[in-house]
């Protein structure tokens, strides 16, 4: 891949993708998102040398919201075993919203179908081991630190704060679970780390990185560093495919083809087995909850430098 | 309704009907219910004179549970009007079991189908105004106290904080009902409210009083005294038709006949219009929450004195 | 009951009511019940002595459409007994539209919840025995034939074979129970005879007797004769309650409380007990399925004449 | 790879594998499949060469059944394009199973959510387009003939004619799929189509070469013909990672992570790009319909061979 080339490519890509913006609206049941202007697009990719090209609002921070399951799965894989996980969610992809609480009643067992969905996610969060709410999160926050190379990487607690007022949908969804025996740990503290993964603050830049990681088995692009097991990478980018993006997963797989993983903020994560990590931030969503025009960008990508794994 | 047969009668079916308290179980997700001795069975017959007559297990006190249902309807309606009531919870039947959280995400707008199961009380609870959970709950009591005529009738404390404990399950519906915009008031103190609604302490022979006075139309027997208007009467005789008996309503209506509630502590209240009201008591639940016995019984008295409605 | 000020009231009521028949459409989903003319509305009530009073379009035939499964029910409880017929199809009320497929996936075992929505009158149609289609419909005909004293009432063709060319939701359900081992019988016979069932041509006026014999526990008003055992009738006026007016049974139970059962050719039979009859037709029809005029109508009346059993 | 190593270690795979068929049942609702001995297991690997190795029973016949559906979505993407197929038939998985009914009623527009799923699958037979049956079974044949190389390949019609008899549950499908308007064609020509691409007999190493043409993206191994258009080859692998498996396909792309395709025959047909494809037969199913020996056979060769895509 030539630098300077998909340099100019990238940014041309972000140019006709951000004619799309005006087709999404910013998530409005976070109130502190719905602040956020919608016609912003910023993209960043991330090369196995660590070299990192960008165009665009790249350097504008947002949270990762649902990109947070992926590094809480990893976290919880870590220290507890995918036995012991997969125990309590499935590995299924559901082709349910993703706030969905039905299926948590007509599946027995009752345990959310995969981790990437709200019901699965705040499972996983329930098995984040830590003495109290700040140690379970330093476990995930350390992670990202590590894998960003940002050791100031932290939350917004504005975000966080709007989010845990107005989580009642979430709320529902963690006392099912607990109600089914799912969720062992306390539902107040679990929500609230789970908030809080939802509120860590990223740029488009520090994403394109996460995702290298993972397009790299788990090892840091520039020290060779192996911050996540294979396996676990793996895993992940697996999930990243059948469920990735939200109840959109199967269309995404097979108009795009890559592992990504988005959130309402409007950031996905993509990881291109050992090519490259892609990060994007475009905070207007489709019904489904994806960055429109953020889509559109990794579709253009896709087709451009030929990406898609299948 | 010659008294002295009548009495006899209604010994000899609660003898006939306890041969099946051996066939259900206790309600067990509510540790402090699970307590009882499930052989017990009581019956009690409240006529329009006020004349009271019993058999077996009749003044064992027990748990309101889901009779509340209607007490705390009669008081929503009565402070809030039929319009404000029913636009916040259906009047239709669900087929489903009275603690499914399904058709709260599949029908829209999102409002429980009825008051009689889970969500829709729930929901009705959010609607009794009063300063506080005190005020509010004395609201329901005090209007139990007048038409059982029981002054002293109050909370079982255990049971209470029981079902206060491990009520997962109901914090889910109550917080999805909070994300839908149904529930207005704070999620915990409606919880709280409808917990305690549900541990209001009675027998078989009070429970036999409040059905009198909804055959009555909401008269007190003796008295005559209205204490509820006759057109809230008739709404809540009608629920106990098409949803009294949980997901047994139906063909309840079929095999008995009579308007009636039950609540998983094993009582039922059941009203033949102009006629008596009966209170049975068997805390012994099919898998539905009715009391076994209790419905048999009712059967038994339905065909010896012609009960039936239809 | 006064017949001249009766007779005057219903009037009155025939022509409140018709305003509303601006607010409903005809059934579209079967190309020839779509020619109707949607403004049209007659009602007719039969009294215990074989009177009968009407108004506005109360000669004018239509289908019985949804209003034949009552019938069909009783043909085949009194060729099979409760047992047979009640082991195939449930009686509990669904809170889903009459012709949804879901429950039939997801209760077990996979048996129609009641006999009042398309897939329990299917099965029911199922049950009903003879040599062939024509023999199994003359059962059907000479029980109505008896009930409405028209010894020639006969089909409607041509809206049979329109309703047998686009019943596809109906193929699905019957070819459900086919799979779920619920129907016995050969699918296309059943259908057929379940088409024509619904076929049955009828007057409002001949659907208020069919609405006496039962409101009579199964006796023809002039001549006292029994056509039905009390037991079966008495079954059905239950249903119309739980289940009569599709999934908005319960709604009308609190609003008019009369055992009713709709069609969507618009007609409505209501029964209240001991004491009259009553036939509606008017073809608009609600979302629901029930004309809307109609149900108006039956509200208007029974504020007027004091007829809910509640 | 090694062709000789590989051979024995295809063979050890094999022989370890077996060890699993006494965990599942051959599939019991097609009479003819029940016949099977169960405890059969062959597999065979074609690589880009057109060499083939193979191991157990890797000659026995078996009838393709679910495999099929990549084979006519192939047909019905090459003669009606992406934007004619797809919006008849979505692109994302369910976590139902493969016969379920009930989100082609809840989800809007009722069409099927993937072409995977007997739903799916039965509407991209309607789109198959030809001069009658045999005409449009043809377009299927012939293409499979040139991917197995032969000529000879036919319908089993003893297994065709079993499921053709007991197809209560398909015919309900698109029975609902003809009232939704998704299915234009006629419903039991439709059918009797799909039952005679499921019943098209194949060997395990017949279905090596099929995976391997997908694994060329759609190039006959040997002649490098090209017989399937790339951007069709790669929607089916696509396909077969996110809804391949049934309800067990987000487990398998993690437990093993290659793009498969299973049938209740027993069979499997799995593609390793640019690498091999594999056949495999192994009739006892687990609970989902997967072959059991045979997903246990291709984990141990992903291991193996570090087969895994992601």
């Amino acid at each position: 891949m030539e630098i300077e080339r998909a340099s100019i490519q990238l940014a041309e890509a972000v140019k006709a993708a951000s004619d799309y913006t005006g087709q999404g609206k910013v998530a409005a049941y976070i109130p502190e998102l719905a602040k956020v202007d919608s016609r912003m697009l910023g993209a960043a990719v991330c090369l196995p040398d660590g070299t990192i090209l960008s165009a665009g609002d790249a350097d504008v921070p947002f949270t990762l919201q649902s990109i947070s399951k992926i590094c809480s799965l990893i976290v919880a894989l870590c220290q507890n075993g995918q036995k012991h996980v997969f125990e309590r969610v499935g590995k299924e992809p559901t082709g349910d919203p993703f706030n969905s609480i039905i299926k948590l009643e007509t599946i027995k067992p009752h345990k959310p179908l995969n981790p990437m969905i709200n019901a699965g996610a705040i499972a996983v969060a329930g098995m984040i081991q830590g003495n109290g709410v700040e140690q379970r999160l330093d476990a995930v926050l350390s992670l990202l630190r590590k894998m960003t190379g940002n050791p100031a990487l932290s939350i917004n607690e504005a975000v966080y704060c709007s989010e845990k007022r107005t989580a009642a949908r979430n709320r529902a969804l963690a006392w099912f679970l607990k109600d089914s025996g799912v969720l062992a740990t306390d539902v107040e503290e679990t929500l609230d780390l789970y908030f809080r993964h939802c509120a860590i603050e990223v740029t488009a830049k520090e994403v394109a990185r996460l995702g290298m990681v993972l397009a790299a088995d788990g090892v840091i692009p520039e020290t060779g560093e192996r911050v996540i097991p294979q396996e676990v990478a793996r895993i992940c980018k697996t999930f990243m495919v059948t469920c990735g993006m939200y109840n959109a997963s199967g269309e995404f797989a097979i108009d795009v083809g890559i592992p990504a993983k988005s959130g309402v903020a409007g950031g996905i994560m993509a990881a291109v087995p050992q090519r490259m990590g892609i990060g994007v931030f475009g905070p207007a969503l489709d019904e489904k909850g994806n960055s429109v025009a953020g889509v559109k960008l990794l579709e253009l990508l896709a087709k451009e430098w030929n990406l898609a794994i299948f």
